[in-house]
């Protein structure tokens, strides 16, 4: 929502949009339709314009644009694909979005070692695209089609995390435009140092409130010799997150473990046309070498079996698993397929593994009780799960409902020793629960906020007010 | 060096002494054989003393000392077992060491998360000796038996890391005492979250410079069913780093892979009694399920008979791969007692794989040329080796050339995409290199260092002067 107390002046915006202009040319629109377009993302919170959205083609460029927007205090908002989900993109303040989309190259890749460097606006399908005759690939995999960038500035995830990590582990290294216009380089390309503070790891996940990541090194991962996949159902919601407890403690190296709810698995039905089973559903994946693949599917055969799974099947043909995997990845546009003219409130949170079957079970209590349409979906293994309320648009008592069920998980997650959110950041959606979950902890944050930035320009709003 | 210029007032430090004895009563020392064992790490750096010891027994008793000592702004030195390689834990301005070697208590174990907390003196071996009947490990190992605390200040790995992560990737969350004397948690329990900056990874690795670390909770892993592990001589140097070059590059999961040079086998077979070949040799093991280690090893063997690898023995006898690991912990040891008299001079560098052969190569030219003692040893799965020099003390003109050696070598590191330190930390000793690695990024590191801590008490002097 518009915060129009605290918007820059109206003078200042024309100086900047004039010396923006005079920069780019036609890469500066101050027309309402890429305006309308760069206001929202695709979560549920009221959208706000930018003043005017600049098309950036590389790291200089960025720099100019914060060094005018600086010397004049108007806001810069850094935006990718526009697919965060707790409003993370949207000018409260108004200001400057820079669009990033269009830095899309693939700046070089080092198979020997294993890594890369992208522009921010390099997307994950297209980075694996390219990749493909290395024989490499890239396992972060958020549900939208995100942009490098973006998924660096939210500390994105997926379902490939409880074996490869998250952004966290997987960036190397990012260049970056600071907040006075300098351009850094975080690291080097070794694979580890203990030289200095690691600003890779505070700009990951920073959410464009310290400054604006253009380039990412990012490690990879040879394409395993062997994989499979597998859908398996349960009796129970309880059977099926008892299952993955199991799985993570006995230390299988499970590369995707993803739970769906009856409710979601109809949905997904629904929106793909296929006919899985209407009940609590695990898909799980595994990679390795054929020995490893066939040993860790025996593994998850017993565990499942032992929970109560059924209509068991492994597949390793490649078609079939990307059809699987789709109708996973589809799952939130699945989800707000249930209902004609909804809007989707996706939002999630992350427990340790001993307290998910715990946290899940009184959620979904939480939403039978509350006759609320909102499938449960998640990357369990990291103890992490999804909740998506399929909402009808402008109804305030259904959104207060979901509301206060999002309250409650949250507080339960806490109080499980868990975070209010394990992938999707915090934007303006999360941040009242800031303090609850860091106490003290965010005053240092807003320390270092106030110092990297001291006019508050870099994404104002997020995160926490300063 | 001491730097007594910025030393503190005796005025102040008068005050503090005798607030920190009212508080600590003969837990605060100031008799001079204390005060020396505070005064110098295991590097070859010259050592300087504190004015005070303070033994502390919990986070709140340490949030006290630090009120105390930032009332009068007088420095305080976090100190663990003062294994340090770089001079970190030197008082260079005096102040107030405070000794964390008696926090050793193991406050939770969670097995069902795979996770544990420690207070920050507890020692490595101690925890895993503390783990062994849980079935878990906790797998960072530097040569020393540090204390995780200071393993997490310095963001330590060790010989695991090329499987496992560094302390970066294994440490959840820590307990911190900030510079104004507040406690804070850098993060809950959950194994990922997208919850605001990371502090964790703030603190992993800033050297008691922006607070002390008194609680760390850490990854632990399930004890591989399978173990093997073995020593492998090859005809030169560059036949030993290619085969660990192709092994990382086939995306083996080795969970060890040591590389020790000519030199190093010779101390190592002086120091501990044993016969291996004078040779550049392998250090080898493998962890999982008895199937994938077997595939592993044989995997192992081919690529090593392929660089000319001979007298290849796998052994998984639990007592054989103690003896021949702790033969790889003590080669720092080993190095040192080539010499009689001598001082030990442990520096690192790290680089992207690709460059790996030919940084040793060209470091081990530059060795022999220099007529120098000092043995090649590192983890170099992760592109990560030492150089030991192991010098005649007192002998400046050996010093100077060691110097000259380690210069070309960290600048050798840094032009091929390198760090100037993989895994020692910047200390005193690195410092000169930081800004040739980080260019302004440093810049950003010293706005951080004097938000968080604007009267330059904690730690001062290291990592970078501000």
């Amino acid at each position: 929502m518009a915060d129009t107390a605290l918007k820059p002046s109206n003078q200042s915006l024309d100086t900047v949009i004039a010396a923006l202009r005079d920069l780019l040319g036609d890469r500066l629109s101050t027309a309402n339709a890429i305006r309308d377009q760069h206001g929202h993302d695709e979560s549920y919170h009221h959208g706000s314009l930018p003043d005017a959205v600049c098309f950036a083609h590389s790291t200089e460029e960025v720099a100019e644009i914060v060094k005018i927007c600086s010397a004049h205090e108007v806001p810069i908002i850094a935006y990718g694909t526009g697919t965060s989900l707790e409003g993370h993109v949207i000018p409260t303040r108004g200001g400057v979005t820079v669009d990033l989309s269009q830095m899309d190259a693939v700046i070089e890749v080092n198979p020997e070692d294993l890594d890369c460097t992208v522009q921010a606006g390099v997307r994950r399908k297209q980075l694996n695209e390219y990749l493909r005759d290395t024989g490499l690939f890239f396992p972060i995999d958020p549900g939208a089609d995100a942009s490098l960038g973006g998924m660096s500035a939210t500390r994105a995830s997926g379902t490939n995390a409880v074996r490869y990590g998250t952004m966290r582990e997987n960036v190397l290294a990012l260049t970056c435009v600071m907040p006075d216009g300098r351009i850094i380089r975080t690291n080097r390309r070794a694979r580890k140092s203990s030289a200095g503070y690691d600003l890779t790891r505070l700009m990951v996940g920073s959410e464009g409130t310290l400054g604006i990541i253009t380039e990412v090194t990012l490690k990879l991962y040879g394409i395993p010799e062997a994989i499979t996949s597998a859908v398996v159902s349960f009796p129970d919601l309880e059977g099926a997150v008892n299952a993955v407890i199991a799985t993570i403690q006995c230390g299988i190296p499970i590369a995707r473990i993803e739970l769906l709810d009856d409710v979601q698995m109809d949905a997904i039905n629904r929106y793909a046309g296929l006919d899985y089973p209407v009940m609590s559903t695990l898909f799980l994946e595994c990679h390795g070498s054929e020995a490893s693949v066939a040993e860790q599917a025996t593994s998850m055969g017993e565990i499942c079996a032992d929970f109560g799974g059924a209509n068991f099947q492994w597949t390793s043909l490649a078609e079939e698993r990307t059809k699987l995997w789709q109708a996973r990845h589809d799952a939130a546009y699945a989800a707000k397929a249930l209902r004609h003219n909804s809007v989707l409130w996706a939002t999630d949170v992350c427990v340790p593994i001993s307290r998910l079957a715990e946290c899940i079970l009184e959620t979904k209590q939480d939403v039978v009780d509350s006759k609320l349409v909102a499938p449960i979906v998640g990357h369990v293994g990291d103890g992490n799960f999804h909740l998506a309320f399929v909402m009808a648009e402008g109804d305030e008592e259904e959104f207060k409902r979901a509301d206060a069920l999002n309250d409650r998980m949250v507080e339960r997650a806490l109080s499980m020793g868990g975070t209010c959110t394990g992938e999707h950041g915090v934007g303006t959606g999360k941040m009242k629960f800031l303090q609850a979950e860091h106490g003290d902890a965010v005053s240092y944050m807003r320390m270092i906020k106030k110092a990297l930035d001291p006019k508050n320009i870099m994404n104002p709003g997020k995160i926490f007010t300063v």
